[in-house]
């Protein structure tokens, strides 16, 4: 007799505007690596951990702010590399402080060795932590700290 | 007949002012774990990946220089939690460049939700990157980013 | 033998980002009622008082600015809460500037309690006034001077 | 047997500094209407409500600290058209926030079209909210605003 | 016998948010002509020095993006006229210096004489030049200074 | 019986400090071309169309007043590149702005991607527009967009 | 038979707080003079060019904002020495620019060598003019500057 | 035969805006003693010290300018909570530096706990010394402080 | 037969860098007592109120964290005059914060007469209050306000 | 027999850039009196008081340094309207602060009611004082301010 | 038989505005040797060493601009004292940076005791160095830094 | 018979963190040289001149504040190069001022031509003058500075 499969909980990826280059350009900058790798390595490492990992990328800030309360209702984490949206955007602020779903805030370039503007978010304050610097690994290492704060809080 | 083991490759994790005092004050802001237990994690961690991990802590900005001048020479690689020195010592931001070791910043708070005055970093800038907000797992968090750096660079 | 109906002169009411989530979410500061029945009472009061009340949310800037932009061309007033956008948004600005009719600012919560890159507005110089921290009852009296307004300057 | 009439509980309207001058002077900033019109007015408005509305200029800060410090203990909402002490008088802010009496800051004129220093408002933070630049309009749409939040908070 | 005739390189001019209202509002400011004449005046310019020129418009900061990312891959050379989103768009700047296609920066309006808000742009600096001031002028000067740009480095 | 030719109008051509050296030095941030060659380029572009270019250059800033009031009186329209006193003085800005010939401010090299103390400008918000980063085409769109305004206020 | 004189047209010169310690005070920074010799000066210096001048000093802000509004009904013009409301007083402002009345603002001291808050003045935008660090001459110097300016656009 | 007893040196102690409100409201921020109570405590241990303290409370700055002003003629020192006037007054700072009677700057609250714009002072540059952020005690502590500088002072 | 006294509850007086100089150097700023008369002077006010206070100085910031860090665990109150740190330390501020007891900062000069940079304080947001300009006055004063705060808060 | 006349002593009026067009540019800031017309009646005035009036006006910062100090030699005092260089020389600054002869600053304007960058003075903190805004009066305004500190110092 | 004797090679001296009044005004600040002094003085040092030493004086920021662009031409180094100019010059700055030829930035006095307008050089990051505060020295240790620089570069 | 000699007088060279990594580390900044070679130089120049040379090291504020006050004991001048601290140390600013012995503020590296952070010195204020960006030489030439202040002031 079959039993029916408790779908996974989700942890959405979102990668906002000029991702969808990477790997191509400004490599000294951003890695060699492309999204399309970036996405399957945390997929493998989300599903190792019990999650579904779904990622998406977007130029627009709008979609990203809808994406963000999509995450709020289906998934249980995000991890959200702003881009430069991380910088200028109050409305995907207001989208991630709408919910309760714990939000990591990526960088795969050290911010803080770039210009001026760069050095502010304004998502930060309303993420649960910052990982920047690290190159595609700063995906895995928030992905890390994310579900080792799911696994504090989530005991069922 | 007996060979000689090669010494484990280091890396070493420095903790700054007031850290000494973690999980028995503002557990709010700091979490329950205390540095014993944080670094007998790191320890286990860095041991599974081939690495000997040398754990300190001070309340002492000059000490905290003279253990990264000594890193440089010793380590391949470092885990530093600057603490209040993040966001006041350029001798330790001179330290740090000072040698070609990568140097991972460690927060356990997410400092961007905090004072303006800990938003800043003379750290950051000459660090490979920045993991903070985790809890004890901006620790291992960040010693992933490390070792993946490592990897990439080491190769032998 | 029947006269044809003068259709009603248009009110439009344009809320922006994450303002779909009105009633659900953060209540402590938006308060409990919904877009729906803000824009019902809107309706009414409106109709009362001879317009017609066209109401539309939207998360993206650019569509938010399209709709300004077609206000100007039919309507006779605008009431608009750029939420975010209103702190971040010269396009919003332009698109008001760009035409005549009036428009007036408003705010659910009182944004001067808040985060200070809420205190500052790019839309406020270029609207007619701004309404601010009254809860639902800032659009009612946002709508409340918007017609007192244009009952002093069209005297059909 | 005559019975007793319950005297009606009372809004408070306080004007500030240079408002006496009011319809005579810069009519093109704050438009033709005297003080004593907008008196009127609100206190018919005020009276189809059930409130007696009280209403006083002064252009001494210290006799608007005392005043708002009386409406603390004899009324149930206050609007206060602080004028150019908004701008400067933390004096009166410590006495709108030393009581539990809801105020409303008032504006005749869009304060965001004028020189920088009116941008700022002492006031707003301890306010209920604010309502600027819709001409005498500004203070029946406080005044409707006041009443809404009266009539979710007082429901004898 | 037909030969197959070589595509012209290509030039595309993009316009920014409220440009679609050129030659109808605010003429004092932005001057009389209309987008389609501009466009139609730089596309006899470019034919006749060998260039086809594309002409977009959008009020959305996210199409923009699209746009230039587009543009690296087909066009030799880019105007581009961000309007308000020249000084709020992180995102559009990082389109830019995501690709080798040299861009100039053009602004019907004299930037500097207006608010201070619109004297720092987040595009000049990954831009080759910035024309503004100049009327229609300003993006005919800007053609003139990209192919003079374009002879001097594409010498097939 | 000859008949007495009226004289061409004027554009004056003024270079401000150190561009006496173009071409010499520094050929990465200025180019190749010396003041002689732009000069001249001007001259014949001038001449095409009905104008007598005069070009002048000094290191003295009091010089440079001396000829912008001079200009005001002989000249139609002014090219104006005040190189370093650009972002430093006051006086050629009075002067600028002392006279109703049209002034089109130039530079070189784009100054937006230098040190942040040249991206403010005295001049430009008295002058007609700005074109800078273009190399010696700078000069030559400057004159084109002057030409453009002159031939659309000139119609005799 | 006895014709009815004409009253002199009146001159106000209102003294701000402190002014009433003159002469026996912090003699290096004010000087020896006291207000009533300064009155005096005035005074006769006033009659001899057919003005009555008025003399009036407060410690109270809002007594001088009430001043300056009489004032614009009963005088031609205004001396006035805010002294520290100069540098505070929004009100004050008002008060001035609420009137057609032309007001000289006057130091006895030299603003510019003392501390830095007392190189903003509020008032200064709305006056005539400003005279400072001539000691008592500054009000005749400013008497001497407003009779001049009277002269011009008083010619009955 | 009877001697004049000489009358005691008096020390005042001026309270500014809203402190008549001690002890009644916002207890969490200035305790629950009441102004009478804080005086009476300071009257005795004056007495004990040989001095007759004279306390006095306005809402009005100008008062409070005036009785600094009869300060300096009357007593040996002052106790002055400026309350909101210490952050806005200058006409307060420039009536204590114009006598030679030291003065405390007294603080029920630890203004640096509280708003930016109550961690300046205009009054303290000129004060003997500050004492803030112990409540009542703050009194009795800056009585303690004035009493041991004028013991060393004052040795008739 | 002797009974075991109780140890009387310590207060501890920590002095920081150059304070070691006290009375040898720059007496007019710090008045001609020395380190050791204060330390026995609080010493005394200390033991008649019950206390046993332990003075200690230090020039080395690590030291005084070290030493508050203690504090916290064998004293019920501190008293601490971080001099130069007092402007500077981070450090210094999170040991203070770590602990539950409460500290007062003391300054012998008035700072806010001194250069801009001493006006800050890392440390008074986190001290129960703060003493400046008393001169060794401070000590005793700040003494007062800490021992009537435990007095209200330890009832034994 | 013929006595020698002692020669008048001499009071210095510079005018700085730009002050040259006065009367035939800009009237409606500057007025329509001609430098010429100023320098005649001061020399009037200053003849009436015994003094021989010497007026220069240079555009070049250089000339008018080497005039301050010539007249620092040569004269009793100095009227220096430095116009632009007002508000960006250091060098005029220095010159006048290196004689001990009094100089007072003039402006024929207002400058507080133009742009933000003519508010500061770098001349003002070593003149005597400071007159603006009454027109060529200015200039007579200040001189006689001028004459009565001469009067008040130099009584040979 | 006479051999031609090979010209020293040269180090240009410039010295800034009212720099010729060395010795003879403001001793307090400069000291008491002149000019004249000084520059006899290194070129004795300079002959010594094997340098003709070139001393040049002037007032005007275009002249010492015209004297920098020689002197990299005819020099191998440079003593700059840019006095005022080296707060407001970018022009000299320009001069400085469009040669090879080091420079040397002098200063009598310490620029940081002084006001903070003379905190910041312009000339400074061009430089190889710069020395202030030794009185004549700085010249001295000045041409001993330069001469260091040089022999360590040029090994003829 | 042998006369005892006099002990040399001392001048104490005191280098501050991360200086003892002088020679290996950042070379194209600091230069080849190591701090004993440094040293060396110093040692024997000070002796030709009469003075034994002291020379320390260390990475702790703490330790350079003790060592500057016991220089003010037992040395006539200090060379501090306080590198990374010069930038952050009240305290060490505190101790140099905290006695008579002239101090010379030395860098090796052109600290203006670096990170803004470094242009800011707490020390050059109280200092008699400051040397940078001379390399070793900087030591030299302002040794020779202090040599020259000391041999100006001290004539025994």
């Amino acid at each position: 007799m079959a039993s029916k499969r408790q779908p996974l909980p989700q942890i959405w990826v979102l990668h906002g505007p000029n991702l969808n280059l990477l790997g191509q350009r400004e490599t000294d900058i951003y890695g060699r690596e492309d999204l399309k790798s970036i996405n399957s390595t945390l997929g493998q490492a989300g599903k190792a951990a019990g999650y579904r990992v779904v990622c998406r990328q977007s130029n627009h800030e709008g979609e990203l702010v809808d994406w963000v309360q999509q995450a709020h209702k289906k998934a249980v984490g995000i991890l959200l590399n702003g881009a430069a949206y991380t910088h200028t955007s109050v409305a995907l602020r207001d989208a991630i402080a709408a919910g309760d779903c714990p939000c990591v805030e990526v960088h795969l370039s050290n911010v803080y060795k770039r210009e001026p503007f760069r050095h502010g978010s304004f998502l930060a304050p309303v993420c649960l932590g910052v990982v920047s610097g690290l190159g595609a690994a700063s995906y895995t290492a928030a992905l890390h700290g994310l579900l080792s704060h799911l696994s504090r809080y989530d005991d069922t």
